[in-house]
């Protein structure tokens, strides 16, 4: 492991239901630095699939983007994911939020079916090929399973997203608060946070344990 | 103290530069449940003083409410800050961010001859009456000021807006990052946070830091 890993975060917006899940979001990067790397936040410039009112859960009459959204998260810094070249990163993380199966893919929508955004999908691919981890909270492992066919990987307990994962070639391990699945072939580590009923507290403990398990894969 | 303290959380947006500062909210959170108390989250239902592109740092020509953007941070959870009564909670929290500044004060527009919010002064001037600690993040403790005249406070060491403070008749301390202030007459904890030039672990450490304080205070 090199002594300051670089570590590019890709965010998908900023909140639950529309976009990053911001606890997920905020304990990464906490998890980064705690354990002595340094992170550079991404996320497409683009429109976000919808726009949800997280009191009611209904829909709202407006347009955000998903790049501008995710400044909120980043303290304003944040480059395009078009911009994001692996090379200059050790590893690529994923926090959670609906803005990843509804803006970083069609994964809420289509299920097993979807498509991945042509960033992510060239993101991870490159990943993959240069032998560099990902860490993946939360739902974004479905992502991971739709590019990287038969990855194993946790996306909790939840039977239905489960099943999806495995319609997708994708080998799924139920995992309970704070735990990792790891695939060492693919370097893919993986925790389920909010796709549990889960406190803040275990989404602190989920996101320093996928964190430590990429950060031990990093060559 | 009780066993399980119950901690009113008061945010003003989602987003440092228009409203809650994203990672001191997280981490009050985080700070709450991990010293084994639990937390409400509230938020006026109010328009946002404005809505600030977080890349760009220009405005943008949208209008925003502050409780539905903050319900981004509180996953839905959270209530109007009107129905706070201050009775049915330990202490009372407040994370940093310019919405503190720009929607629950204007405090960023007319310093010491700033106005505070009705529900924010009767919620402070109550947690004083019925001996109840306030903890204030980052840019908070100025509003502690505006309705607590004479109370002592830190918000790091920035010299315009210490001296912004003196001048409400309040009594400020220079501290460094995760160092807490406290004024045991008012029950008042600050902290500096992201008035310093502070890294996400800095936060972490001052949210935790005011937190313990504020629980050490609880009756």
């Amino acid at each position: 492991m090199s002594k300051l890993p670089k570590i590019a975060i890709i965010l998908s917006g900023n909140g639950v239901y529309d976009g990053a899940e911001i606890h997920e979001a905020t304990m990464t990067m906490y998890a980064i630095v705690k354990l002595g790397g340094e992170y550079q936040i991404f996320a497409p410039d683009m429109e976000q699939h919808h726009v949800i009112n997280h009191i009611t859960g209904e829909e709202m009459v407006e347009k955000r983007n998903v790049l501008i959204e995710s400044a909120r998260i980043a303290r304003g810094n944040i480059k395009a994911l078009s911009e994001l070249k692996v090379a200059d990163y050790n590893a690529i993380m994923f926090p959670g939020g609906f803005g990843v199966a509804k803006n970083l893919s069609s994964f809420a929508f289509d299920g097993a079916d979807c498509t991945v955004i042509p960033d992510v999908e060239r993101i991870i691919m490159e990943a993959v090929q240069a032998s560099k981890p990902i860490g993946a909270l939360c739902i974004s492992p479905a992502i991971v399973a739709k590019v990287l066919e038969g990855v194993r990987v946790t996306i909790g307990q939840d039977a239905e997203t489960a099943e999806a994962l495995s319609k997708m070639g994708s080998s799924h391990v139920n995992t309970d608060h704070g735990e990792v699945t790891i695939d060492d072939d693919f370097k893919v580590a993986t925790t389920p946070c909010y796709m549990l009923d889960a406190t803040i507290v275990d989404i602190a403990n989920g996101a320093m344990n996928v964190t430590k398990a990429v950060f031990e894969m990093i060559e």
